[in-house]
């Protein structure tokens, strides 16, 4: 990867799982003016698929590409969910990690990943030893920095929405919050949009679980039990902390800006307003971490995946504001 | 009230609590002109209350009144939870109740009433013998005329919602739905989406009640257990059912017109995106009752009860569409 000569921040991005869109996504996104000038790019990945996907979708590709050559484009099915793909997917992180740790980049955008082609590769590998699940990108993330507490946000023009509990059963969400996870996401959220978006007094609404917060404990008490003491304890140090709010108000306050974050109890509760109004535009941004990490909000999209259809609007927010918030945090150490 | 010589429906309209806003909004709504010629309305609630409302508001109460002159001007306390505001609430309800059963209006509008006023009238009325809970309008309308299943559409341009559960905590959804209940939400949706929005092949999805539809039951059973059988039943029976579907992608899906409305299966599932676009819009239509029942969309809103400041929006999209309901009818049966 270049080192940076010029005063553009490095960028590595990950192509993610080589059956599905990232590939595609990455290509069409590097290959529009408004991206390709904001950073020093080096897409990690399979040379191979990343040329096809360039030559399906009509664009050149006119980036660094680190080429770890683990795919071979005649065995490359798209759409299918296979050990080998999740191999690659992993290498591709593992890789990235490496340069970041070596102080060599300054960001990274990951391409989405098929979690079941992870876990056939990491059972293949460790069978019989018992092997970790592969959660997702922020977990695998977090356990390699050994990062104890990260953060999720869905950032869009108009919306910041964090996440205490994210990929569990609607059942267990209420048995699986704590005052302390909920203070802690408080706290990544408040300085995420102080450092990363220059809030300098964020105001941050945390909601309630249940059906009108409760409505006083007749419907639910963890508003009372485990959300207000974490808000408490958060407003005390920090001030500019409000809840447990009624849920179905809390978004529509927050889209008419009356405050700059929503926490969100369960992982519906944020993606399902989230979602409706930027499905395709919409960015993670994992907070937390040694590093700026953004992702499109959006999977491997298997159905139609090689297809040369796919919308990279999702990965273009994801790369500016990687390359953003990547610049101010430049300007910052300098 | 003025049986119908003129074509126009007749619209029954309860005031609500009278320490809330029910007098302000429906007064405010019936002063404009674009609802006033809609139909004959009768406003069931206390006179004095309401030629205040009025006077506040600096519009004329031109339409007929039933003053049932239950609350004494000077007593009147807005913003209080008292039993006799209570009583008053459901004097107005049961009054509306025996006119309707009479043949002798088309539709009622309800205004918003306050569950703890009610429970302290009822309480202090009927103990020590125990007494029902009231739950709300939509409960006790359906107690009162026999209804076994009844379901509330939230209605805006450009979503209709259903619930199948409403004012639970969030951790009894996953125990007190039943594909039976389901179904006939489901049911009760397209019925009212034929008939009363005129729409012949509905399209209905039904959400998922985990994140991800729970994964291929990675994260919750429930979408396969309970909500498929449902989905399959009516899919059988009326075909254009679909799901159980993402929660996160069906909102969007229904705001950009792929479905006719979305069948949610808990209170905030479907009321977060729905007010999150139309928290002052928004309208309820109760169906499955044996006449048109609309509400507007919020509550008694004691905090601002007695200001002048409430906004009619919602009581004036819930007067037209049960006038525009009403009217359809009338036409269908002459």
């Amino acid at each position: 990867m270049p080192t940076s000569t010029s005063n553009k921040p490095s960028v590595i991005i990950t192509m993610g799982d080589p059956a599905g869109i990232g590939a595609e996504v990455t290509v069409k996104a590097l290959a529009s003016r408004e991206i390709s000038g904001l950073a020093n790019f080096l897409v990690i990945g399979d040379l191979s698929v990343i040329e096809k996907a360039g030559k399906r979708s009509g664009v050149r590709c006119g980036f660094d590409i680190l080429d770890l050559a683990n795919v071979s484009r005649k065995d490359l099915r798209c759409g299918r969910s296979r050990p080998e793909y999740g191999r690659a997917a992993i290498e591709y992180l593992d890789t990235a990690l490496e340069i970041l740790k070596k102080g060599r980049a300054d960001a990274l955008v990951t391409g989405p990943v098929n979690k079941a082609s992870i876990n056939l590769f990491l059972h293949d590998t460790l069978y019989p030893k018992p092997y970790t699940l592969f959660e997702g990108h922020t977990e695998y993330l977090a356990a390699r920095t050994r990062t104890r507490h990260v953060a999720m946000i869905f950032v869009s023009q108009d919306l910041k929405i964090t996440l205490v509990t994210r990929h569990i059963a609607l059942k267990d969400v209420p048995g699986a919050i704590t005052s302390d996870a909920i203070y802690r996401t408080i706290e990544l959220t408040r300085a995420s949009l102080k450092y990363f978006f220059g809030i300098r007094h964020p105001k941050i609404c945390v909601s309630g679980l249940n059906p009108h917060a409760g409505e006083g404990g007749r419907f639910g008490d963890e508003e009372k039990r485990v959300i207000l003491p974490a808000v408490r304890r958060a407003a005390l140090k920090f001030g500019g902390i409000y809840g447990p709010a009624v849920p179905d108000v809390v978004f529509y306050d927050a889209l008419n800006k009356k405050y700059d974050a929503v926490v969100a109890i369960y992982h519906d509760q944020g993606l399902i307003p989230f979602k409706m109004l930027h499905f395709k535009d919409g960015v993670n941004l994992t907070v937390g971490l040694p590093f700026i990490r953004t992702s499109p909000d959006h999977g491997t999209a298997f159905d139609i995946a090689g297809k040369g259809i796919a919308d990279p609007s999702s990965m273009k927010e994801a790369i500016r504001l990687a390359c953003r918030l990547a610049a101010k945090r430049d300007r910052c150490s300098r």
